[in-house]
């Protein structure tokens, strides 16, 4: 709980739990570092720096102890605690986004939704009401949101994050295809479809 | 053309084209180096060595010719191309991305879209006739699909990716929450959006 975690090991780590969860549940008790290294296509080596992270942790004959490397993965990552989501901009990206159950089983709650649209606003989407973006900062501070999934316009996305700054919002996942101007201390993650799929497709244009 | 690019100039590349195309619509002629340089918050250097992978260029007095760029970085990324894209999975993401006008605008063109349910198969949805995922071969290979969007769940991508493996297909962009399986001369770019959503809740944890 000391230090802050390199990205890239608290991304193994999430991976090494889900996995940990899935095969806990079909009764699998232990597991060498060599297995987790082969689902990613890494080192053992790697695997046992990740987990040096988790603090001491006791060896079986058989590898480790599959529940108790779950426990502490989700102990140090925070996993179980729940955390309050809103996504802002309900197209299609924003209403698939809303019925993601891949986000209630990691423990995200998605407590509000926000729209310009008079069409929406008021109005349920995914069984969660639309709320007029006009009362975001007022609905965020509400309801204590502290994560902001933006799926707007890339034309709109650079106000509502200054919105989003005031709010004290310090997480941002941004789907909009714009590079956000905000201060260093808010976190902000950018998943960018059509530049991924571009970047994708250069290969097929060298064949 | 030559040589392959690194991906992340390949990326860079297609921000500076997607900036080009933003201020060449509203008259802006030249551009210096150190704007696209702020615009990525990068060095004024790292833009000058991306944009040396174009090729001479004429260096006007008020900095690079915008019309020019953007043509050089188009015809190298071989962004004017039009991909074939299928989706498969047509669940509220598929059905999202399928809906998604920010594909077209970088030419790519969804060609089909499958699901296994009864109650999509010979469906419209979001305009798109929805093939049986039985029938993917057949219908990738007629319509000459080039790049896969794969928006199932977890379980069945495996094999799913396994079929596209066979039709040929050499672009995959998956956003099951599963490692594939498949040879490395095809190309897999995963989007993990719960493990993008953890990774950046981690830091509310710590705070």
């Amino acid at each position: 709980m000391k230090k802050t975690l390199p990205e890239k090991t608290i991304q193994r780590l999430l991976l090494y739990y889900r996995y940990l969860y899935f095969i806990s549940k079909q009764g699998t008790k232990d597991i060498y570092s060599k297995s987790l290294a082969d689902l990613l296509e890494i080192r053992a080596s790697q695997v046992r720096k990740d987990l040096s992270y988790l603090g001491k942790m006791g060896i079986r004959g058989a590898g480790y102890d599959v529940l108790e490397l779950r426990h502490k993965i989700a102990e140090i990552l925070g996993i179980e605690k729940e955390i309050k989501v809103c996504i802002v901009g309900m197209g299609n990206l924003g209403s698939a986004l809303a019925a993601y159950r891949g986000l209630e089983a990691l423990k995200f709650k998605i407590d509000a939704i926000f729209d310009n649209s008079k069409r929406k606003i008021g109005r349920k989407i995914k069984g969660l009401y639309c709320h007029d973006i006009k009362n975001l900062r007022q609905v965020i501070q509400e309801k204590n949101i502290e994560l902001v999934i933006l799926t707007v316009p890339a034309e709109g996305a650079q106000d509502i994050a200054r919105t989003l700054q005031n709010c004290g919002i310090k997480s941002i996942l941004n789907f909009a295809p714009v590079k956000l101007s905000l201060p260093r201390k808010i976190k902000v993650k950018n998943i960018d479809l059509a530049l991924e799929l571009k970047t994708l497709s250069y290969s097929l244009t060298k064949s």
